[in-house]
């Protein structure tokens, strides 16, 4: 590592996903040289970075993990014809992945000097490195008693669970659906909910998930995989008045249900409208687990909406104060509501291998991996 | 017809449809009495009245109407297993339909009495009859030089059009894309964006329908059965901004390309994001022209909304003063802009022939039907 007053540069490694359009994915661990940050920014020397959801999106998509070519520090896999057609925007591009990370602050820039020498928690896009770059407005600093494991998944999780619930009141909705409940994320939302109060529906898929929220004290869990689920749902949304739905699945009718199990409880016990009821109903779909496309039988009249839910977009639109009391209860509950779980640690280079793959691009609940870079 | 201070009432025929749990449709003339209307409502005697798409996913759904049995003044149907169970709720209800009318108003209920003898353009959706109630709220009063079919298709396609175009405004878009766009409705609003100087994207599926458009001075007007289709609605969205669209087909993937050509148009020449572009990207469905389901391959990032629109909602949304002046405005160009064109002129008797089903149930652009009870 060289420093200095106006050549400061680090060096390490950081792992990039390039698809080129043959199909071919290749991910390999580069060399890499960091600058001293910009105004606003801050260079983090990358603690701990869990592998979320959306992460796997891009390092992976659809591509076969299965019969992939692995050699140490790098993966070869074959994409499907429609999915590199459809992301021609990315074809040879070696593109950084890691939404999200807990390091310390090793250089800053021009603004950004009282976290020099901090552990923060913060949203760089670009963590599985040994250093990366963050922007200050995506990113806090946490308390000397916070781990850098605990503060690792600390922002996309909790920012995003309290923004399903601001979501709700600024549309003015008293009660929130959760599909793939039983998420890290489904389970901060369950506590979140209990705290304050607000309905909460958790939507799961086997048996043991219903246990999981269960025990977690959850009231409404129910199994879609159930035959009865759909009258289930109706009567679950007609009992907690939920008519804002979150869906992280995206492919197939899981939103067309909430919003057909929507209409039918506003409907209940109401006259034959051949335009539906004039109640709003309204589900966002915010992630991708299944790639297909989303199914609506549209048999929910013409009064609802369904639409897109990204973590960035929407703080812009809730500002600084909605924010900053998000910010300061995750940093509060960090350790209880909050908390994430991982099943495994591993490197850089052992985040490459089939072993790891396998585990983590299954997207299982309770089967996430932390990546620890410096270990 | 008996008439008095206290027990005015008014007798004729009244068409309905009835959907029974079997699957069998019935549409029928049936002998009824109307009493005098109630406070903020008129009765008028209907004079003519148009089958719009709207009106005939009450009439048939997807009933087999070719294989019906016609008798006069009846038609027995068979509706398919799926949309029989899909419509529950008016199993064995007897349901009056009809949209929008002109009429004379034969009596007026308090706070009504100034429309008393008027022509009036109403939405009572019972208007396939002799006499129907209209709230005072859906109706306005026609100049003496407006004819009853000047007037009978004055409500619904009018504010409609302008409902889009009001839309467009109250968020914030610029342009507008619109599906099925050779329609009544869609002339019409080619016509409003011309003098309003909105840019606009036509969507049409045969060339008869662009030249039609072109005719009346539509800029942009593409074909959707063209294989080059996509690229020049990307090109199209590129050069208008048209950011907001509006769907009547509603079943298969007419609004997802919408969405995926505005987030080709958006991203244009920017670096790949994961995410997609942060520009709103909006579609509205607004009629079931086809009534699959709707298929989003969600290639437009998560920046993206979808919903229904639908006429009543929006007006109470936009409030009196939008209300009235889009409501001058079809009154000042009634015989220009928002003029409507019919094939044929039916009685009630008439609308239940065969060979008139058989044209205006196949809902083909130019082939609108009017119907004249008094005649």
């Amino acid at each position: 590592m060289d420093s200095g007053e106006t050549t400061m540069t680090f060096t390490g490694k950081q792992l990039t996903t390039q698809l080129d359009a043959d199909g071919t994915l290749t991910l390999q661990l580069n060399d890499k040289t960091w600058d001293a940050p910009k105004a606003g920014q801050v260079l983090i020397k990358v603690e701990a970075t869990p592998i979320n959801p959306s992460d796997l999106g891009l390092l992976f998509a659809s591509a076969d993990t299965d019969n992939a070519e692995y050699t140490p520090g790098k993966i070869v896999a074959k994409m499907p014809d429609n999915a590199t057609r459809a992301m021609k925007a990315r074809h040879g591009l070696a593109m950084p992945a890691g939404n999200e990370a807990a390091g310390i602050v090793v250089a800053a820039g021009e603004g950004a000097e009282h976290l020099l020498g901090k552990r923060i928690a913060c949203v760089p896009g670009t963590a599985y490195a040994t250093y990366a770059v963050a922007d200050t407005q995506m990113a806090f600093a946490v308390d000397d008693s916070v781990t850098a494991e605990q503060a690792a998944s600390s922002f996309v999780n909790p920012m995003t669970a309290l923004g399903f619930v601001e979501t709700m009141k600024m549309e003015g909705f008293t009660g929130i659906v959760h599909a793939a409940a039983a998420s890290n994320l489904g389970q901060m939302l369950v506590k979140i909910c209990q705290e304050d109060g607000i309905p909460l529906v958790n939507v799961v898929r086997s048996d043991a998930q219903v246990k999981l929220l269960k025990d977690l004290g959850a009231t409404h869990v129910l199994n879609m995989t159930d035959a009865d689920y759909m009258p289930k749902l109706i009567d679950a949304i007609a009992e907690t008045k939920a008519m804002i739905g979150f869906d992280p699945i995206g492919g197939g009718t899981v939103a067309s249900q909430f919003l057909t199990a929507m209409e039918a409880a506003a409907s209940r016990g109401a006259a034959f409208s051949r335009y539906g009821s004039s109640e709003a109903k309204k589900v966002y779909i915010y992630g991708a687990l299944d790639l297909g496309p989303t199914i609506l039988n549209r048999a929910f009249g013409l009064t609802w909406d369904l639409g897109g839910w990204l973590l960035t977009p929407f703080m812009m639109k809730a500002g600084p104060e909605v924010v900053g009391r998000m910010r300061a209860r995750v940093m509060k509950d960090l350790t209880t509501t909050f908390a994430s779980h991982y099943k495994a640690h591993v490197t850089l280079e052992g985040m490459l291998t089939k072993e790891a793959v396998s585990e983590y691009n299954a997207r299982r609940t309770g089967e996430k991996y932390l990546v620890t870079p410096q270990a």
